[in-house]
Protein backbone atom coordinates (compact mmCIF):
# COMPACT_ATOMS: atom_id res chain seq x y z
CA UNK A 1 0.00 0.00 0.00
CA UNK A 2 1.70 3.59 -1.15
CA UNK A 3 2.16 6.15 1.95
CA UNK A 4 2.43 9.66 2.11
CA UNK A 5 5.84 9.66 1.16
CA UNK A 6 5.52 7.76 -2.35
CA UNK A 7 2.73 10.48 -2.82
CA UNK A 8 4.97 12.88 -1.65
CA UNK A 9 7.99 11.68 -3.91
CA UNK A 10 5.81 11.63 -7.42
CA UNK A 11 4.65 15.44 -6.62
CA UNK A 12 7.43 16.60 -6.34
CA UNK A 13 8.11 14.68 -10.16
CA UNK A 14 5.27 16.78 -10.90
CA UNK A 15 6.29 20.30 -9.76
CA UNK A 16 8.39 23.21 -12.03
CA UNK A 17 10.84 24.91 -10.03
CA UNK A 18 10.15 28.92 -10.36
CA UNK A 19 12.35 31.88 -9.58
CA UNK A 20 12.45 32.88 -5.89
CA UNK A 21 11.69 29.15 -4.95
CA UNK A 22 14.93 28.14 -2.85
CA UNK A 23 13.97 25.32 -1.60
CA UNK A 24 10.71 23.78 -2.81
CA UNK A 25 8.40 20.66 -1.12
CA UNK A 26 10.82 18.34 0.48
CA UNK A 27 11.93 19.83 3.02
CA UNK A 28 10.36 21.07 7.16
CA UNK A 29 9.89 24.23 5.27
CA UNK A 30 9.84 25.77 1.37
CA UNK A 31 12.55 29.03 1.60
CA UNK A 32 11.70 31.30 -0.07
CA UNK A 33 14.44 34.10 -1.39
CA UNK A 34 13.62 37.85 -0.69
CA UNK A 35 11.14 39.47 -1.75
CA UNK A 36 11.35 43.35 -3.15
CA UNK A 37 7.91 43.80 -3.05
CA UNK A 38 4.70 43.66 -0.67
CA UNK A 39 3.61 40.17 -0.89
CA UNK A 40 -0.22 38.76 -0.27
CA UNK A 41 -1.35 35.92 1.04
CA UNK A 42 -4.73 33.97 1.66
CA UNK A 43 -5.47 30.60 2.40
CA UNK A 44 -8.77 29.09 1.53
CA UNK A 45 -10.21 25.69 2.45
CA UNK A 46 -13.11 23.55 0.68
CA UNK A 47 -14.60 21.01 1.85
CA UNK A 48 -16.25 17.61 0.06
CA UNK A 49 -20.02 17.94 1.21
CA UNK A 50 -19.74 21.81 1.58
CA UNK A 51 -18.19 23.52 -1.53
CA UNK A 52 -18.08 20.51 -4.05
CA UNK A 53 -19.47 17.07 -4.27
CA UNK A 54 -16.79 15.00 -5.13
CA UNK A 55 -18.95 12.11 -6.09
CA UNK A 56 -20.39 14.49 -8.51
CA UNK A 57 -17.28 16.64 -9.65
CA UNK A 58 -14.52 13.85 -8.91
CA UNK A 59 -11.43 14.91 -7.76
CA UNK A 60 -9.66 16.71 -10.66
CA UNK A 61 -12.78 19.66 -10.36
CA UNK A 62 -12.02 19.69 -6.66
CA UNK A 63 -8.56 19.80 -6.73
CA UNK A 64 -8.94 22.86 -9.58
CA UNK A 65 -11.91 24.96 -7.63
CA UNK A 66 -9.05 24.57 -4.76
CA UNK A 67 -6.55 26.47 -6.77
CA UNK A 68 -9.12 28.99 -8.46
CA UNK A 69 -10.68 30.66 -5.33
CA UNK A 70 -7.45 31.22 -3.41
CA UNK A 71 -6.37 32.95 -7.04
CA UNK A 72 -9.55 34.66 -6.76
CA UNK A 73 -8.36 35.95 -3.81
CA UNK A 74 -4.89 36.96 -5.11
CA UNK A 75 -6.87 38.86 -7.81
CA UNK A 76 -8.58 40.94 -5.65
CA UNK A 77 -5.61 42.72 -4.10
CA UNK A 78 -4.36 43.06 -8.02
CA UNK A 79 -1.81 40.36 -7.13
CA UNK A 80 0.25 38.56 -9.28
CA UNK A 81 0.55 34.70 -8.02
CA UNK A 82 3.94 33.25 -7.07
CA UNK A 83 3.19 30.03 -5.33
CA UNK A 84 1.10 27.75 -2.88
CA UNK A 85 0.86 25.39 -0.20
CA UNK A 86 -1.28 22.39 -0.53
CA UNK A 87 -2.62 20.45 2.81
CA UNK A 88 -5.16 17.51 1.88
CA UNK A 89 -6.98 15.30 4.07
CA UNK A 90 -7.96 12.53 1.56
CA UNK A 91 -9.94 9.48 1.92
CA UNK A 92 -7.76 6.53 1.52
CA UNK A 93 -7.80 6.22 -2.17
CA UNK A 94 -4.89 6.64 -4.44
CA UNK A 95 -6.98 7.84 -7.58
CA UNK A 96 -8.83 10.65 -4.94
CA UNK A 97 -4.98 11.46 -4.34
CA UNK A 98 -3.78 11.56 -7.92
CA UNK A 99 -6.80 13.27 -9.27
CA UNK A 100 -7.07 16.46 -6.42
CA UNK A 101 -3.47 17.00 -7.55
CA UNK A 102 -3.88 16.46 -11.42
CA UNK A 103 -6.43 19.18 -10.64
CA UNK A 104 -4.14 21.62 -8.52
CA UNK A 105 -1.12 21.24 -11.28
CA UNK A 106 -3.69 21.86 -14.17
CA UNK A 107 -4.04 25.39 -12.15
CA UNK A 108 -0.75 25.52 -11.36
CA UNK A 109 0.31 25.12 -14.66
CA UNK A 110 -1.70 27.57 -15.95
CA UNK A 111 -1.30 30.26 -13.72
CA UNK A 112 2.32 29.68 -13.14
CA UNK A 113 2.18 29.12 -9.33
CA UNK A 114 5.01 27.02 -8.24
CA UNK A 115 3.57 24.64 -5.73
CA UNK A 116 6.26 24.74 -2.84
CA UNK A 117 5.13 22.87 -0.03
CA UNK A 118 2.34 21.07 1.64
CA UNK A 119 0.82 18.46 3.99
CA UNK A 120 -0.55 14.98 2.67
CA UNK A 121 -2.57 13.25 5.52
CA UNK A 122 -5.16 10.60 4.79
CA UNK A 123 -8.15 9.57 7.07
CA UNK A 124 -11.82 7.98 7.02
CA UNK A 125 -13.32 11.62 6.80
CA UNK A 126 -14.36 13.40 3.42
CA UNK A 127 -12.07 15.23 1.56
CA UNK A 128 -11.09 18.46 2.54
CA UNK A 129 -8.41 20.27 0.64
CA UNK A 130 -6.56 23.58 2.01
CA UNK A 131 -4.13 25.85 -0.03
CA UNK A 132 -2.40 28.90 1.18
CA UNK A 133 -1.28 31.03 -1.79
CA UNK A 134 1.26 33.71 -1.77
CA UNK A 135 1.73 36.38 -4.50
CA UNK A 136 2.93 39.77 -5.18
CA UNK A 137 1.79 42.81 -5.71
CA UNK A 138 1.98 45.35 -8.81
CA UNK A 139 4.80 48.81 -8.70
CA UNK A 140 0.93 50.06 -7.38
CA UNK A 141 0.92 47.82 -4.27
CA UNK A 142 -2.16 45.97 -3.27
CA UNK A 143 -5.77 46.94 -3.63
CA UNK A 144 -7.69 47.02 -0.08
CA UNK A 145 -11.23 46.50 0.80
CA UNK A 146 -11.08 50.16 2.81
CA UNK A 147 -10.31 52.92 0.07
CA UNK A 148 -13.80 53.55 -1.62
CA UNK A 149 -15.37 57.38 -1.28
CA UNK A 150 -18.65 58.55 -1.33
CA UNK A 151 -19.04 59.41 -4.78
CA UNK A 152 -17.14 56.07 -6.53
CA UNK A 153 -18.53 54.19 -8.72
CA UNK A 154 -18.97 50.72 -8.31
CA UNK A 155 -18.24 48.53 -10.95
CA UNK A 156 -18.57 44.17 -11.38
CA UNK A 157 -15.98 41.89 -13.98
CA UNK A 158 -19.19 40.14 -15.40
CA UNK A 159 -22.74 38.54 -14.74
CA UNK A 160 -24.15 37.53 -11.59
CA UNK A 161 -25.99 34.71 -9.70
CA UNK A 162 -26.30 31.02 -10.71
CA UNK A 163 -23.27 29.74 -10.29
CA UNK A 164 -24.28 26.74 -8.06
CA UNK A 165 -25.43 25.39 -11.85
CA UNK A 166 -21.81 24.45 -12.70
CA UNK A 167 -20.20 27.80 -12.91
CA UNK A 168 -18.60 27.49 -8.84
CA UNK A 169 -16.68 24.42 -9.78
CA UNK A 170 -14.65 26.62 -12.69
CA UNK A 171 -13.99 29.84 -11.80
CA UNK A 172 -11.98 31.99 -13.86
CA UNK A 173 -9.92 34.47 -11.52
CA UNK A 174 -9.25 37.73 -12.94
CA UNK A 175 -5.80 37.85 -12.29
CA UNK A 176 -4.95 39.60 -15.44
CA UNK A 177 -8.25 41.73 -15.47
CA UNK A 178 -7.14 42.89 -12.32
CA UNK A 179 -3.71 43.77 -12.84
CA UNK A 180 -4.68 45.64 -16.07
CA UNK A 181 -7.20 47.72 -14.66
CA UNK A 182 -5.05 48.56 -11.26
CA UNK A 183 -2.58 49.60 -13.97
CA UNK A 184 -4.59 52.02 -15.65
CA UNK A 185 -7.30 53.44 -13.31
CA UNK A 186 -7.00 54.39 -9.61
CA UNK A 187 -9.10 51.48 -7.64
CA UNK A 188 -9.99 52.73 -4.52
CA UNK A 189 -11.33 49.31 -3.42
CA UNK A 190 -11.90 45.78 -4.34
CA UNK A 191 -13.26 42.60 -3.30
CA UNK A 192 -14.00 39.01 -5.13
CA UNK A 193 -17.59 37.49 -4.99
CA UNK A 194 -17.24 34.57 -3.06
CA UNK A 195 -20.50 35.40 -0.45
CA UNK A 196 -22.52 37.16 -2.51
CA UNK A 197 -22.65 40.80 -4.05
CA UNK A 198 -25.03 42.43 -1.61
CA UNK A 199 -22.73 40.95 1.49
CA UNK A 200 -19.38 41.09 -0.21
CA UNK A 201 -20.13 44.82 -0.82
CA UNK A 202 -21.13 45.37 2.83
CA UNK A 203 -17.65 44.34 3.56
CA UNK A 204 -16.16 47.02 1.44
CA UNK A 205 -18.96 49.33 2.97
CA UNK A 206 -17.70 48.31 6.57
CA UNK A 207 -13.83 48.70 5.98
CA UNK A 208 -14.37 52.09 3.03
CA UNK A 209 -16.63 53.69 6.05
CA UNK A 210 -19.23 54.33 3.93
CA UNK A 211 -22.49 52.89 2.25
CA UNK A 212 -22.93 51.96 -1.21
CA UNK A 213 -26.05 52.12 -3.52
CA UNK A 214 -26.57 49.35 -6.02
CA UNK A 215 -29.31 50.57 -8.77
CA UNK A 216 -31.31 46.87 -10.06
CA UNK A 217 -31.53 47.67 -13.81
CA UNK A 218 -27.52 48.02 -14.18
CA UNK A 219 -26.97 44.74 -12.41
CA UNK A 220 -25.56 41.96 -15.12
CA UNK A 221 -27.41 38.61 -14.29
CA UNK A 222 -25.67 35.62 -15.30
CA UNK A 223 -27.87 33.60 -18.05
CA UNK A 224 -27.52 30.65 -15.26
CA UNK A 225 -29.65 32.41 -13.20
CA UNK A 226 -33.16 34.78 -14.07
CA UNK A 227 -34.07 37.40 -11.15
CA UNK A 228 -32.24 40.30 -9.06
CA UNK A 229 -32.14 38.46 -5.99
CA UNK A 230 -30.05 35.47 -7.29
CA UNK A 231 -27.23 38.57 -8.25
CA UNK A 232 -27.49 39.89 -5.39
CA UNK A 233 -27.46 36.45 -3.00
CA UNK A 234 -25.97 33.96 -5.03
CA UNK A 235 -22.55 33.17 -3.64
CA UNK A 236 -18.85 32.06 -5.61
CA UNK A 237 -19.40 33.77 -8.81
CA UNK A 238 -15.77 35.18 -8.11
CA UNK A 239 -15.72 38.18 -10.03
CA UNK A 240 -14.47 41.65 -8.80
CA UNK A 241 -16.10 44.11 -7.50
CA UNK A 242 -14.51 47.34 -7.42
CA UNK A 243 -14.87 51.29 -6.56
CA UNK A 244 -12.99 53.83 -8.48
CA UNK A 245 -13.67 57.99 -8.28
CA UNK A 246 -15.98 59.09 -11.31
CA UNK A 247 -13.52 60.88 -13.46
CA UNK A 248 -12.22 56.95 -13.98
CA UNK A 249 -15.63 55.39 -14.06
CA UNK A 250 -16.57 57.96 -17.21
CA UNK A 251 -13.34 56.22 -18.78
CA UNK A 252 -14.17 52.24 -18.06
CA UNK A 253 -17.30 53.09 -18.78
CA UNK A 254 -16.39 53.83 -22.13
CA UNK A 255 -13.20 52.15 -22.78
CA UNK A 256 -14.31 48.57 -20.86
CA UNK A 257 -17.12 46.54 -22.16
CA UNK A 258 -16.08 43.81 -19.55
CA UNK A 259 -17.10 46.29 -16.74
CA UNK A 260 -20.18 46.82 -15.44
CA UNK A 261 -21.51 50.09 -13.60
CA UNK A 262 -23.82 48.81 -11.06
CA UNK A 263 -24.21 51.52 -8.58
CA UNK A 264 -21.92 53.72 -6.21
CA UNK A 265 -20.56 54.80 -2.98
CA UNK A 266 -22.32 57.11 -0.42
CA UNK A 267 -22.27 58.09 2.87
CA UNK A 268 -23.74 55.62 4.84
CA UNK A 269 -25.99 52.63 4.50
CA UNK A 270 -26.59 49.87 1.63
CA UNK A 271 -29.31 50.12 -0.52
CA UNK A 272 -30.64 49.46 -3.88
CA UNK A 273 -32.56 51.85 -6.36
CA UNK A 274 -35.26 49.53 -7.85
CA UNK A 275 -37.01 51.44 -10.75
CA UNK A 276 -36.58 54.64 -8.84
CA UNK A 277 -37.19 53.80 -5.34
CA UNK A 278 -34.59 53.31 -2.92
CA UNK A 279 -34.81 50.41 -1.04
CA UNK A 280 -32.96 48.61 2.00
CA UNK A 281 -30.38 46.49 0.31
CA UNK A 282 -30.18 42.87 2.80
CA UNK A 283 -26.02 41.70 2.68
CA UNK A 284 -27.58 38.39 2.03
CA UNK A 285 -25.63 35.51 0.68
CA UNK A 286 -23.76 32.21 2.16
CA UNK A 287 -21.46 32.46 5.54
CA UNK A 288 -20.81 29.59 7.65
CA UNK A 289 -22.78 29.04 11.32
CA UNK A 290 -22.00 28.34 14.45
CA UNK A 291 -24.19 26.74 16.91
CA UNK A 292 -23.98 29.26 19.99
CA UNK A 293 -25.80 28.47 23.78
CA UNK A 294 -27.16 31.36 23.49
CA UNK A 295 -28.07 31.83 20.09
CA UNK B 1 -27.20 32.03 15.67
CA UNK B 2 -23.57 33.68 14.80
CA UNK B 3 -22.00 33.38 11.72
CA UNK B 4 -18.26 33.18 10.45
CA UNK B 5 -18.44 36.87 10.09
CA UNK B 6 -19.05 37.18 13.88
CA UNK B 7 -16.37 35.02 14.37
CA UNK B 8 -13.91 36.54 12.48
CA UNK B 9 -14.84 40.05 13.41
CA UNK B 10 -14.24 38.30 17.49
CA UNK B 11 -10.58 37.19 16.01
CA UNK B 12 -9.84 40.44 14.93
CA UNK B 13 -9.73 41.98 18.51
CA UNK B 14 -8.02 39.22 19.77
CA UNK B 15 -5.20 39.33 17.63
CA UNK B 16 -1.97 41.86 18.11
CA UNK B 17 -0.39 43.43 15.23
CA UNK B 18 2.89 42.92 14.37
CA UNK B 19 6.13 44.24 12.34
CA UNK B 20 6.13 43.63 8.80
CA UNK B 21 2.43 43.13 8.89
CA UNK B 22 0.89 45.72 6.42
CA UNK B 23 -2.84 44.25 6.41
CA UNK B 24 -3.78 41.80 8.89
CA UNK B 25 -6.63 39.43 8.61
CA UNK B 26 -10.42 40.82 6.95
CA UNK B 27 -9.53 41.79 3.74
CA UNK B 28 -9.29 39.09 0.72
CA UNK B 29 -5.49 38.75 1.59
CA UNK B 30 -2.85 39.45 4.18
CA UNK B 31 -0.17 41.86 2.96
CA UNK B 32 3.42 41.84 4.33
CA UNK B 33 5.88 44.05 3.93
CA UNK B 34 9.00 43.14 1.78
CA UNK B 35 11.44 40.98 3.63
CA UNK B 36 15.45 41.46 3.33
CA UNK B 37 15.87 37.57 4.35
CA UNK B 38 15.09 34.42 3.08
CA UNK B 39 11.43 32.67 4.20
CA UNK B 40 10.70 29.67 5.57
CA UNK B 41 7.05 28.37 5.01
CA UNK B 42 5.13 25.45 6.05
CA UNK B 43 1.75 23.48 6.42
CA UNK B 44 0.15 21.30 8.74
CA UNK B 45 -2.97 20.09 9.47
CA UNK B 46 -4.96 18.14 12.18
CA UNK B 47 -7.44 16.29 11.94
CA UNK B 48 -9.91 15.47 15.20
CA UNK B 49 -9.28 11.11 15.16
CA UNK B 50 -6.12 11.16 13.58
CA UNK B 51 -3.69 13.62 15.74
CA UNK B 52 -6.10 14.45 18.42
CA UNK B 53 -9.11 13.13 19.70
CA UNK B 54 -11.42 16.32 20.31
CA UNK B 55 -13.42 14.73 23.15
CA UNK B 56 -10.49 13.74 25.07
CA UNK B 57 -8.06 16.63 24.73
CA UNK B 58 -10.44 18.94 24.42
CA UNK B 59 -10.29 22.29 21.78
CA UNK B 60 -7.60 24.42 23.29
CA UNK B 61 -5.15 21.70 22.98
CA UNK B 62 -6.17 20.37 19.65
CA UNK B 63 -5.72 24.15 18.96
CA UNK B 64 -2.10 24.50 20.75
CA UNK B 65 -1.36 21.21 19.14
CA UNK B 66 -1.56 23.02 15.12
CA UNK B 67 0.35 25.73 15.84
CA UNK B 68 3.48 24.03 17.72
CA UNK B 69 3.83 21.54 15.44
CA UNK B 70 3.84 24.44 12.55
CA UNK B 71 6.53 25.83 15.20
CA UNK B 72 8.80 22.57 15.40
CA UNK B 73 8.79 22.65 11.70
CA UNK B 74 9.97 26.39 11.50
CA UNK B 75 12.41 25.22 14.01
CA UNK B 76 13.92 22.45 12.03
CA UNK B 77 14.90 25.30 9.61
CA UNK B 78 16.90 27.32 12.50
CA UNK B 79 14.30 29.68 11.43
CA UNK B 80 12.01 32.18 13.28
CA UNK B 81 8.21 32.17 13.14
CA UNK B 82 6.79 35.77 12.30
CA UNK B 83 3.37 35.06 10.96
CA UNK B 84 0.20 32.36 10.53
CA UNK B 85 -2.92 31.94 8.69
CA UNK B 86 -5.12 29.67 10.23
CA UNK B 87 -8.04 27.13 8.34
CA UNK B 88 -10.77 26.03 10.22
CA UNK B 89 -13.20 23.07 9.65
CA UNK B 90 -15.41 23.73 12.69
CA UNK B 91 -18.06 21.52 13.91
CA UNK B 92 -21.10 23.65 13.84
CA UNK B 93 -20.44 25.19 17.93
CA UNK B 94 -19.25 28.01 18.87
CA UNK B 95 -17.46 26.92 21.76
CA UNK B 96 -15.37 24.41 19.89
CA UNK B 97 -14.54 27.66 17.51
CA UNK B 98 -13.75 29.87 20.84
CA UNK B 99 -11.45 27.32 22.29
CA UNK B 100 -9.74 26.37 19.44
CA UNK B 101 -8.90 30.00 19.02
CA UNK B 102 -8.10 30.29 22.38
CA UNK B 103 -5.77 27.84 21.90
CA UNK B 104 -3.85 28.91 19.06
CA UNK B 105 -3.88 32.45 20.44
CA UNK B 106 -1.79 31.29 23.73
CA UNK B 107 0.40 29.66 20.90
CA UNK B 108 0.58 32.96 19.20
CA UNK B 109 1.37 35.07 21.81
CA UNK B 110 4.20 32.55 23.33
CA UNK B 111 6.10 32.94 20.19
CA UNK B 112 5.58 36.15 19.05
CA UNK B 113 3.29 34.89 16.18
CA UNK B 114 0.71 37.69 14.11
CA UNK B 115 -2.09 35.92 12.81
CA UNK B 116 -2.65 37.76 9.59
CA UNK B 117 -5.49 35.67 8.05
CA UNK B 118 -7.37 32.41 7.77
CA UNK B 119 -10.78 30.77 6.38
CA UNK B 120 -13.44 29.70 8.85
CA UNK B 121 -15.58 27.28 7.89
CA UNK B 122 -18.33 25.37 9.57
CA UNK B 123 -19.59 21.46 8.29
CA UNK B 124 -20.93 18.32 10.06
CA UNK B 125 -17.82 16.42 9.87
CA UNK B 126 -14.83 16.29 12.24
CA UNK B 127 -12.76 19.32 13.50
CA UNK B 128 -9.75 19.94 10.80
CA UNK B 129 -7.15 22.50 11.77
CA UNK B 130 -4.64 23.58 8.71
CA UNK B 131 -1.97 26.13 9.94
CA UNK B 132 0.40 27.83 7.16
CA UNK B 133 3.37 29.15 9.55
CA UNK B 134 5.70 31.54 8.00
CA UNK B 135 9.36 32.89 9.53
CA UNK B 136 12.27 33.99 8.17
CA UNK B 137 16.05 32.67 8.87
CA UNK B 138 18.45 34.31 10.73
CA UNK B 139 22.23 35.57 9.38
CA UNK B 140 23.24 32.19 8.75
CA UNK B 141 20.45 31.28 6.49
CA UNK B 142 18.28 28.53 6.52
CA UNK B 143 19.52 24.45 7.52
CA UNK B 144 17.97 22.11 5.65
CA UNK B 145 18.18 18.26 5.56
CA UNK B 146 20.88 17.62 2.92
CA UNK B 147 24.28 19.12 4.20
CA UNK B 148 25.17 16.60 5.85
CA UNK B 149 27.85 14.33 4.96
CA UNK B 150 29.56 10.60 5.66
CA UNK B 151 31.63 11.11 9.65
CA UNK B 152 29.01 13.60 10.36
CA UNK B 153 28.06 13.47 14.09
CA UNK B 154 24.33 13.18 14.58
CA UNK B 155 22.58 14.80 17.96
CA UNK B 156 19.19 14.86 19.36
CA UNK B 157 17.76 17.70 21.38
CA UNK B 158 15.74 15.79 23.79
CA UNK B 159 15.09 11.89 25.50
CA UNK B 160 12.48 10.09 22.69
CA UNK B 161 9.44 7.66 22.78
CA UNK B 162 6.03 7.40 24.18
CA UNK B 163 4.53 10.97 23.19
CA UNK B 164 1.14 9.28 22.78
CA UNK B 165 0.70 9.36 26.25
CA UNK B 166 -0.10 12.76 26.20
CA UNK B 167 3.35 14.51 25.73
CA UNK B 168 2.05 14.56 21.71
CA UNK B 169 0.13 17.68 22.79
CA UNK B 170 2.04 20.09 23.78
CA UNK B 171 5.47 19.46 22.68
CA UNK B 172 8.24 22.19 22.90
CA UNK B 173 9.25 23.71 19.52
CA UNK B 174 13.24 23.94 19.49
CA UNK B 175 12.69 27.30 17.83
CA UNK B 176 15.38 29.30 20.64
CA UNK B 177 17.33 26.01 20.73
CA UNK B 178 18.00 25.49 16.77
CA UNK B 179 18.82 29.59 16.13
CA UNK B 180 21.87 29.15 19.51
CA UNK B 181 23.15 26.13 17.55
CA UNK B 182 23.12 27.25 14.70
CA UNK B 183 24.92 30.39 15.60
CA UNK B 184 27.73 28.52 17.52
CA UNK B 185 27.79 25.64 15.30
CA UNK B 186 28.16 24.93 11.57
CA UNK B 187 24.77 22.40 11.61
CA UNK B 188 25.00 20.76 8.20
CA UNK B 189 21.43 18.83 8.21
CA UNK B 190 18.48 19.06 10.66
CA UNK B 191 14.88 17.71 10.51
CA UNK B 192 12.82 17.82 13.40
CA UNK B 193 11.29 14.27 14.71
CA UNK B 194 7.45 13.93 13.61
CA UNK B 195 7.19 10.27 12.49
CA UNK B 196 9.60 8.78 14.31
CA UNK B 197 13.46 8.63 14.80
CA UNK B 198 14.11 6.15 12.23
CA UNK B 199 12.01 7.35 9.47
CA UNK B 200 12.93 10.59 10.10
CA UNK B 201 16.80 10.02 9.48
CA UNK B 202 15.62 8.23 6.55
CA UNK B 203 14.95 11.51 5.02
CA UNK B 204 18.05 13.14 6.39
CA UNK B 205 20.06 10.58 4.62
CA UNK B 206 18.05 10.06 1.25
CA UNK B 207 18.46 13.85 0.85
CA UNK B 208 21.97 14.52 2.13
CA UNK B 209 22.90 11.24 -0.21
CA UNK B 210 24.72 9.63 2.85
CA UNK B 211 24.05 6.84 5.38
CA UNK B 212 23.14 6.86 8.85
CA UNK B 213 24.43 4.95 12.15
CA UNK B 214 22.52 4.95 15.47
CA UNK B 215 24.48 3.47 18.50
CA UNK B 216 21.36 1.87 20.74
CA UNK B 217 22.98 2.53 24.15
CA UNK B 218 23.48 6.40 23.01
CA UNK B 219 19.83 7.34 22.38
CA UNK B 220 17.72 9.03 25.17
CA UNK B 221 14.29 6.85 26.52
CA UNK B 222 12.09 9.41 27.21
CA UNK B 223 10.58 8.30 30.80
CA UNK B 224 6.95 7.91 28.49
CA UNK B 225 8.63 5.16 27.09
CA UNK B 226 10.47 1.93 28.31
CA UNK B 227 12.11 0.59 24.98
CA UNK B 228 14.56 1.41 22.46
CA UNK B 229 12.05 0.31 19.65
CA UNK B 230 9.48 3.02 21.27
CA UNK B 231 12.63 5.53 20.94
CA UNK B 232 13.35 4.47 17.20
CA UNK B 233 9.52 4.46 15.49
CA UNK B 234 7.16 6.44 17.76
CA UNK B 235 6.42 9.58 16.08
CA UNK B 236 5.19 13.32 17.38
CA UNK B 237 8.49 13.64 19.70
CA UNK B 238 9.23 17.07 17.88
CA UNK B 239 12.57 17.12 19.12
CA UNK B 240 15.54 18.09 16.51
CA UNK B 241 17.76 15.76 14.94
CA UNK B 242 21.32 17.60 13.80
CA UNK B 243 24.17 17.29 11.96
CA UNK B 244 27.68 18.60 12.32
CA UNK B 245 31.36 18.11 11.54
CA UNK B 246 33.43 16.07 14.03
CA UNK B 247 34.93 19.08 15.65
CA UNK B 248 31.98 20.81 16.15
CA UNK B 249 30.37 17.53 17.13
CA UNK B 250 33.26 17.34 20.16
CA UNK B 251 32.28 20.86 21.36
CA UNK B 252 29.18 19.81 21.67
CA UNK B 253 29.27 16.66 23.61
CA UNK B 254 31.54 18.97 26.12
CA UNK B 255 29.53 22.05 25.79
CA UNK B 256 25.62 21.01 25.41
CA UNK B 257 24.28 19.14 28.43
CA UNK B 258 20.70 19.68 26.44
CA UNK B 259 22.37 17.46 23.33
CA UNK B 260 22.81 13.67 22.89
CA UNK B 261 24.83 12.05 20.62
CA UNK B 262 23.19 9.29 19.16
CA UNK B 263 25.75 8.04 16.04
CA UNK B 264 26.95 9.57 12.86
CA UNK B 265 26.38 9.39 9.49
CA UNK B 266 28.11 6.81 6.79
CA UNK B 267 28.64 6.58 3.08
CA UNK B 268 25.49 4.47 2.85
CA UNK B 269 22.61 2.89 4.50
CA UNK B 270 20.65 3.04 7.51
CA UNK B 271 22.55 1.09 10.40
CA UNK B 272 21.80 0.41 14.09
CA UNK B 273 25.19 -0.50 16.51
CA UNK B 274 23.17 -2.61 18.75
CA UNK B 275 25.73 -4.32 21.72
CA UNK B 276 28.61 -3.42 19.20
CA UNK B 277 26.70 -5.45 16.46
CA UNK B 278 25.80 -3.74 13.56
CA UNK B 279 22.32 -4.39 12.03
CA UNK B 280 19.69 -3.02 9.47
CA UNK B 281 17.79 0.00 10.81
CA UNK B 282 14.18 -0.16 9.53
CA UNK B 283 12.34 3.23 8.98
CA UNK B 284 9.46 2.11 10.66
CA UNK B 285 7.48 5.11 12.04
CA UNK B 286 4.06 6.95 10.97
CA UNK B 287 2.91 7.51 7.64
CA UNK B 288 -0.34 7.89 6.04
CA UNK B 289 -1.46 5.12 4.33
CA UNK B 290 -3.41 5.41 0.59
CA UNK B 291 -5.04 2.20 -0.54
CA UNK B 292 -4.01 1.97 -4.31
CA UNK B 293 -5.86 -0.25 -7.14
CA UNK B 294 -2.45 -2.39 -7.57
CA UNK B 295 -1.59 -2.47 -3.95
Amino acid sequence: MPGEFDFISWIRTQIPSAAGVVVGPGDDCAVLAPSTRDQVVTTDTLMDGVDFKLRDCGPVAAGRKAMLVNLSDIAAMAGRPTSALVSLCLPKSWEIAVGVFEGIRQIAHDFQVAIIGGDTNSWDGPLVISITMIGEVTGRGAVLRSGARPGDWLFVTGPLGGSITGRHLNPVPRIREAIDLHDRYSLTAMIDLSDGLARDLSHIARESRCGVELITEQIPIHRDATTIPQALSDGEDFELVFAVAPEDGVRITRDRPDCFRIGQCVESGLWLIDKGQRKPLIPAGWQHTLDHPGG
